[in-house]
């Protein structure tokens, strides 16, 4: 059994960006050697998340508008106020969509569906260099 | 250190429905003979997800209620205009509620909560057969 | 590689109750003596969840603040009738916001965010005794 962590730094626009990570942690699982295993993605963070997707411009326009609905910028949060602040609703919508994943692979491949794409989320309200872990384990 | 990765198929369907795949987990965890670890388990696909529940006919419905209501079918999304589908609605859900979930287990008893099962929930808007994946990581 | 598996039980207020779980982590790792690798941590249960957020005084009041709109307790509920419970919406909340979480280490350092800690969310009506389970695994 082998364990591989690497990190790597993302730019993001903030305002519930969706960024693809699938390419990347191909690449990493290539690198490894390790054949059969699972590999977790982590964000280091309390206003951004890593979950599954579709990643296509139509659902990229969905999701942020979907939560601008469900867990608005402009309401009143305590947060923003103790603290001069103005992203309480990126720190609610980090903890409501996670900010770990694990997915399964086998000889060589991610067991990914055929649409199906990691993603870094961010919700903050600005540009963010982002670093993301992603941890390999496996044989 | 061993890794057993097991595919199954499952009929659902659709529509937020709930199966319960705690049976077929503890059917793996059996026939593994791993004692200690974690099970993964992941479903590939962009309108589901893997969670926890109390499986019981009264959260069966309460579940698509309340999802009706959060993130409904007959909204206009970009995504459906895009591709001519009618599942943003089910991509969306399953991007929130997420695809992986790791359960620990000890002597080789997943350490769930009494009433606690594993469930993997349909979004889509018609029955499907769904691929899910169960990954033992353990001594 | 090693797997440690240890239970916790932590009393909480219910109620939404934000419980921060980190301290608790990092001295498990410390104990542990596994330098690289990954801890899984999971609540046995359907009415708590596991999640990260910045724990301060503000978001642990937004958080009931946004679920009393969003999950309400009021609403009718299946669940409450057929049982003659009240916690419908605490199930309902486990659902979304998961039971496990992966979170990475190295060189015996949790790779966490500056700001951002570990927690337990306690959704039931009620105050609880809850078991948690951390499993560290790694080399």
């Amino acid at each position: 059994m082998k364990i591989i962590t690497v990190k790597h730094i993302i730019d993001t626009c903030g305002n519930t960006d969706v960024i693809d990570l699938t390419g990347l942690v191909i690449s990493e699982l290539d690198k490894s050697y390790i054949k059969n295993g699972s590999v977790l993605i982590f964000v280091p963070g309390c206003t951004a998340s890593v979950t599954t997707i579709e990643y296509e411009p139509g659902l990229k326009r969905d999701l942020p508008e979907l939560l601008a609905k469900l867990i608005p910028e402009g309401r009143h949060y305590h947060h923003n106020k103790t603290w001069g602040d103005n992203n309480a609703h990126a720190h609610l919508r980090s903890s409501v969509f996670g900010t770990s994943l694990n997915v399964p692979f086998e000889n060589g491949e991610l067991l990914l569906g055929t649409w199906q794409q990691i993603v870094l989320i961010d919700f903050d309200e600005r540009p963010r260099k982002r670093k993301v872990i992603i941890q390999l384990t496996g044989e």
